[in-house]
């Protein structure tokens, strides 16, 4: 196994120590039990998002701690559903007497232990909604989730509602918002490669040199089908089109497109397949009005891609401009 | 060769098409010869920073042009030296009346092709001044290289310089600005695995699955040594020691230190090294002001890691704080 960690059961200890110093301007990180704080949590007054899920897939979610996005965030180990006890510490960080969002993606294991926090934090009366988000179109049920997985629409809905909640939304306004991202956003990914988890020490699954998975889960989780490598139109057709098929989207509606790699995809090929992406949905009559490009949901050192499609209007516009300070997202004043 | 590109002969052209299309804001693209131009050059007054090399290394340089970094950047071929005629179509595009410093990162053919694109732009009466960086205290004399190679220094040179040039900084103050980053600067890298240049189809070099090359070259150029595999402590001290030894860095000092992935190493390894070079540092006495973590210089696919370290001091500190708006560091109003 190939990586630069000491021992596999402490890197996601050292990981967020690290990840503490590096951006000590934006976040703080309790050790036990790990959960990454915005520096100024609590925000008095204003609507707590939190959201968490298993190591592995950084910068999500401690990346999108900050000013404009989450809260606070609950890291898993790699690849494994936060406990109860992650969540329910994150909810008494970042509280701030406004009332907690709960983002989940959903995976068996999230949503159970987000559920048992959310009663938790419920017996404290503090008032507490959860959305689950499931926007991967690639198949229903799968290795760890009943019904669709939640993948790449996580990011945007987590810089949305973070945007709401930072302008003064109340939480059932924050909570409608959720919904309606979470009714306006499809993903679909692809692996050219497995990734190694470290505990397990070796490949996640075995894809022969010549082919390639489509429709993969961000753990692995098989897809839809294995085929034979195809060029780079190929593959991004192969994610384009059921994406655009299922909400549907059509000519004339207005979108982000979120271009991702899986980790070991290198930006030169992410800004090729983006591009594509781009004129695919031109000859839709599809309008792109924002972009984003880069590794934010990834699968350790996968190699591979997802594209996230956001059906936007202004209102959703205006969020998604708005200013944001986190260690991997950061834009405005 | 497990790539998401259509043709080896035309990954760059591409790709930065979609780079294009992704930071329509920030940059422009000319596509022959291919140069990344910031959105509103030429800036009237203004010094204009220009750089370039081979494709390979995104974000470098094509990511760090815009407001407060650089003007133009130059992509050659992947990890071969662009042509005097895109460094030269760069120097008109971005030449604002107040001359032009060109950053080049000291490889052989990096070093002539700028030599002769200056030369051009002396003939038409555009002062020019260029500053070779040499950063990698790895080795001396390499596969492409004459001297000391030009590495991760690089990301922290454009954006000081670009910050002086944004403030108004004549040419002769840029210049020098540029010198005493250079003077001040040392880095070194490492690699678990070999990058695959797209039109070579095949692996740089081979690394058997138990050991890493020490002291590479961001172009998979032989390091110091090919050892069996350490941890990370192990790895972060071989790579620190030297660095801090070379200027030298002593107890006291100031520093800003990058800790860079090579481009496949996933940022849950990344920060779990950046947390160990802090420690090494903090125990030295050496004081670190900044950090940026991230991939900013890499090998396509590689997986490895590079640190850099600058000694700073309060006049550097206002710089590197200063705003940066570009695709790959944006921060600041």
């Amino acid at each position: 196994m190939k990586k630069i960690i000491n021992d596999p059961s402490t890197v996601v200890a050292e990981s967020l120590r690290g990840m503490a110093m590096a951006h000590r301007d934006l976040i703080r990180v309790i050790e036990e039990p790990a959960v990454v704080v915005r520096a100024d949590a609590p925000v008095r007054g204003k609507v707590a998002v939190i959201s968490g899920g298993g190591s592995g897939h950084e910068p999500m979610h401690g990346g999108f701690v900050g000013r404009g996005m989450l809260d606070a965030a609950c890291p898993g180990a790699v690849f494994t559903s936060p406990t109860p006890d992650q969540v329910q510490a994150a909810v008494q960080e970042a509280h701030g007497g406004a009332g907690v969002l709960l983002v989940v993606k959903n995976y068996t294991g999230d949503v159970l232990n987000f559920e048992t926090a959310a009663e938790l934090a419920e017996a404290e009366d503090i008032p507490v909604r959860t959305v689950v988000i499931d926007d991967d179109v690639a198949v229903k049920d799968s290795l760890y989730t009943a019904g669709r997985r939640g993948v790449g629409g996580t990011v945007l809905l987590e810089k949305i509602v973070g945007a709401a909640a930072e302008r003064g939304d109340d939480l059932d306004a924050v909570e409608r918002l959720a919904r309606t991202v979470i009714g306006n956003v499809r993903s679909m990914g692809m692996a050219l490669t497995a990734p190694t988890v470290p505990h397990v020490g070796e490949p996640s699954f075995d894809l022969p040199a010549d082919e390639m998975e489509v429709g993969i889960g961000i753990h692995g989780e098989p897809g839809r089908a294995r085929m034979p490598l195809e060029n780079a139109d190929g593959i991004v057709t192969r994610l384009l089109e059921p994406i655009v098929e299922d909400l549907p989207f059509t000519g004339g509606d207005r979108v982000l497109l979120f271009t991702n790699s899986m980790g070991g995809t290198p930006l030169i090929e992410l800004y090729l397949a983006h591009g594509i992406a781009e004129r695919l949905l031109s000859e839709r009559g599809i309008v792109v009005e924002r972009r984003l490009v880069g590794p934010l949901i990834t699968s350790l050192e996968m190699q591979g891609m997802s594209l996230t499609l956001l059906k936007v209007d202004d209102e959703l516009l205006e969020l998604w401009d708005a200013p944001v300070h986190t260690p991997a997202l950061r834009w405005g004043g």
